[in-house]
């Protein structure tokens, strides 16, 4: 039997984020897990937002989110004033455009204050295997140096655990499939579409192809509406 | 000659920081220092940004103010949402409820990100000895963790400085003097009152009392008005 601990989860209402706050609920039940979202003024900020709190009232755990726009003050495709978002794969060089500058330390560092706030020991975050080409702040020695800070700088109140940090996405999407997690209301999509007022994903950028991948490779059936 | 460089220097219109500020232009130039502030809604924010920003205009460097709001999400009474500011020395317990937890953290996260977007090289923040025993997020070994996570996490592109580490607020002073910072500009206080519509410093609260004595110790005249 694992402690009683209150965890904050960092979810965006992707895929990923969604799949560690319900194995978050799986350790330490859903009264113990806190979901913390964070409008950072990114292209599809409000899409992902909105299907995390959808989300969470499904899986019955709170939900707080902050603001924090970085719009304007921060370079990246990814944030409304940038440029457009680029198709195609995840892994090509034109996504490093999409990048977001030091945003896990940002929302790591957000999450740990908030953690410290409501004395919850943890803070989870779900970058894996996969991201650590394209983003340095979700690879291990990035996740080891960062856990350090948070710990030391809450004078050992708090720690962050990356539960996916050696798994890839596909793995992801099985533990996904394993928890029942409802994947098909996730939002991964950098360029939402609308169609009769319903947000779509598009089924073409990176992160969308990434995703698409993920269930293929997991061999689990993506129930997700693309437009595409 | 040191190196042509852009640098951030997280400046927050208090005494600290503003030297840090004049040092770094000291070092690389006006042109090369961009003054970052972050409104994070602490009782003390306007007064204190309107004082950096008169500050980095007089010192003609350009400066950048950040929107991220904590109050009602973080837990402080330094924060508008937080119980009384205590008066009394700042080395007090009861000093210890104006902490915000892991700030520092996140206001490195923040310039460090903000320096990447603008390809600044270094990021300074003016912590130093004397708030260790307060603030775990001033210490050595934060400050040494963050470094680690700031440069993995920026893929090497960015670093961060605290060139007070190894100082206390008096060197601090003496600095400031060197430099002719007009230091009385500054502003410390953690509960502002108002005098004729002139924003006055209380100089009783924790914060007012500890740069009363660093004036003193460092044997430098403090020109501030206070209200007390």
């Amino acid at each position: 039997m694992t402690e009683l601990a209150h965890i904050v989860v960092l979810h965006s209402g992707g895929l990923d984020s969604t799949v560690a706050l319900a194995k978050a609920i799986e350790v330490y039940g859903a009264d113990n897990v806190t979901s913390l979202g964070v409008m950072y003024g990114s292209k599809h900020n409000k899409e992902e937002d909105a299907a995390a709190n959808r989300i969470a009232a499904d899986m019955s755990v709170a939900r707080v989110v902050a603001q924090l726009p970085l719009d304007g003050i921060f370079q990246s495709n990814l944030l409304k004033s940038g440029g457009p978002i680029p198709e195609g794969h995840y892994a090509d060089e034109s996504m490093k455009s999409t990048v977001v500058p030091f945003r896990n330390g940002l929302l790591l560092s957000l999450a740990a204050g908030y953690a410290e706030s409501i004395e919850a020991k943890e803070v989870w975050y779900a970058a894996h295997g996969g991201d650590h080409p394209i983003y340095p702040d979700c690879r291990p020695e990035f996740f080891t140096a960062m856990a350090e800070a948070v710990h030391t700088g809450t004078d050992g109140a708090v720690r962050i655990h990356a539960p996916y940090m050696d798994s890839d996405k596909a793995g992801i999407v099985r533990e996904g499939a394993r928890l029942y997690v409802p994947m098909n209301q996730t939002w991964s999509c950098y360029q939402p579409s609308y169609k009769t007022g319903r947000a779509v994903q598009c089924g073409k950028c990176g992160t969308c192809v990434e995703r698409i991948e993920a269930f293929a490779v997991a061999e689990v059936r993506d129930a997700t509406a693309y437009a595409a």
